[in-house]
């Protein structure tokens, strides 16, 4: 299980460093999409360059027809990839396919980065086994931006740990801040740790022991304490962290409200000739309204706490969606997103060995 | 600390059983919600008898402006109450508080439920110690009532347990199937299991026995597997169960975005003159919209797995919003059911127990 090994990339001829590796198999729609968003994405990024990994003979029709991607990719082919539905130890076998490449070859220093669409579990057991967690970090978590009524906010863990102690809580804060930094340009960040009430007392120990940490710590002045599932949309703060366990369902359960709101408004609308005069009369608004909430806006999740850049789009996705996942891929590159998290962890490290020493 | 000793209550001169006690001092608005709450629900139930608890130099006069609730009430004098932000261990100390003589006329039979908008921390704790939990229950759960896509769904734990084992899911499911049979009429509740993805394999082992353990119960065929945050709107199941601080976190999100909507959708209509137009074409169907979301139709969270009918009431809440949490407690109260928990749960025992003993 060593992600050293040969990695069957047998030379993209130069020894150039490319921007990212892109999964070009992952994904509910295969390809077409992957290569349609990297056309899309060509036009934002100047010097970006791309080895897009999958095979060859569907992707070479596709890069035909979208020159824009065909532009800034070079191919490294393989037949094998990741089904959707794949367990993720089945997964880690594929030791050809166009995910475990795309680890490869961040791993070995090809690419800075990879982009995915595809098997969210499969994607953060190779990332762990073949770019492992960046030294400092005990676990890496999935993170991502959302809208609020004042801004976006960036929430994690959403997902890669189900239960968390307050190491990974304080860690998650860390690099909360400096993702908050990097992919919303925010100066200072205020960073609030989710709890079922806003009271000192809430919550259990690894919430209050991971409270008195971040308030000793250099982030202080940024820590605005408890927060609540309110605020994952009120704006008071622009981090909020958790465990992956709750921060899924909030993130979820969010999701599901916003679709119940938006069906019963399409009810609303077309209840009757007068009511669809009304919708016409509100449109223009009403565009704009889905245009800030678009989720499409806010595709790319990316695992944070990893030696290497890797972002996850969502598979459903459509080619807007998927050059959204490659911007958040490419700030995160082009703002050394990692170095910044090592020099923060390393004040961070000192302060939580003293609390843990404490404690034993 | 015993809810056996003398409660204070010198006697409502008869040894009547009143269908409800009421904290007449609980709520961010206090006894005048309370007693304009009681008058609407007066119409509504038509042998309801209350026990009102609070101070009769407030009540008294309050009783007067709202005859249909003078008719129904009695009023057990005292002039402490807990306030809102009182922490649950100093509640615990004022014998003689509104909320405690609420609880301790449960307990003595007095009364066959008890309804506060008071402080939540020292209702539980109180409830706990003093009305008591139900025998072959680990530990109460909050449970309430929300909106779906379909109808409406009971969710719990809402935050009475932070952290919860697979015995406690196990019981919470129990609880809600008969919640969702008494409150929503429903004759066979489809029932989900709160996780991070619908997968066998998803989430962590007290989910899995959970899991395991409902699907060879006598809820079987109603136990529709692991559910997502989506689902607790998309009327995919009828009950939702988790452990208390997910189901708080997705509750409060939920409600965060559904603020966010309503906020965003109030700037579409006051755009300009012509959005505003548009919004008085559509406004019929918006007050619809909004009755079906009003957050009044459903207040009433219940502590359920006591020996008695606990109803919390939002403290914000307003007359109409009251009325509703007295509707709960009255279908709690009427439904018998506790009785149905205790049925149900005494063919769960021997299961979990088996269980158990194949773990150790």
């Amino acid at each position: 299980m060593s992600g050293q090994e040969n990695s069957g990339i047998d030379s993209p001829e130069d020894s150039q460093v490319y921007s990212l590796a892109i999964d070009g198999m992952g994904g509910d729609k295969g390809p077409e999409v992957v290569v349609a968003g990297l056309n899309i994405a060509a036009d934002r990024h100047r010097n970006m360059r791309i080895l897009l990994i999958g095979d060859e003979s569907k992707l070479l029709p596709l890069l035909a027809a979208n020159p824009k991607a065909a532009a800034i990719c070079t191919i490294l082919h393989t037949e094998q990839s990741v089904p959707m539905d794949m367990k993720p130890t089945a997964a880690l076998r594929l030791r050809q396919s166009s995910l475990r490449l795309g680890m490869d070859v961040v791993a070995n220093g090809q690419a800075k980065g990879v982009v995915s669409a595809g098997n969210s579990g499969a994607m953060l057991a190779l990332a762990k086994i073949v770019v492992k967690t960046m030294p400092g970090v005990s676990r890496p978590a999935m993170a991502a931006v959302s809208p609020t009524v004042k801004g976006d906010l960036v929430a994690l863990d959403l997902g890669a740990n189900v239960s968390c102690d307050w190491r990974n809580l304080v860690e998650f804060a860390v690099m909360g801040d400096i993702f908050a930094k990097t992919v919303l340009g925010l100066p200072a960040p205020r960073i609030g740790l989710l709890n079922v009430g806003s009271e000192d007392q809430k919550g259990d120990e690894k919430l209050r022991i991971a409270s008195e940490v971040l308030r000793e710590s250099p982030l202080a002045d940024q820590f605005a304490g408890f927060v609540e599932g309110y605020d994952f949309t009120s704006g008071k703060v622009d981090v909020v962290v958790t465990d992956g366990f709750s921060g899924n369902v909030a993130l979820k359960a969010g999701e599901g409200v916003m679709k119940m709101a938006t069906a019963l408004l399409r009810q609303v609308f077309n209840r009757n000739l007068i009511s669809r005069l009304g919708y016409l009369l509100v449109r223009p608004g009403l565009e704009r309204m889905k245009e800030w909430l678009d989720p499409r806006r806010y595709n790319g999740a990316v695992f944070v706490g990893l030696n290497g850049v890797v972002v996850k789009s969502h598979g459903g996705t459509d080619a807007e969606g998927f050059a959204c996942a490659v911007d958040v891929a490419m700030d995160m590159v082009t703002h050394n997103f990692n170095a910044s998290i090592r020099e923060r962890l390393e004040h961070m490290t000192a302060l939580m060995a003293q609390r843990q020493s404490h404690e034993s």
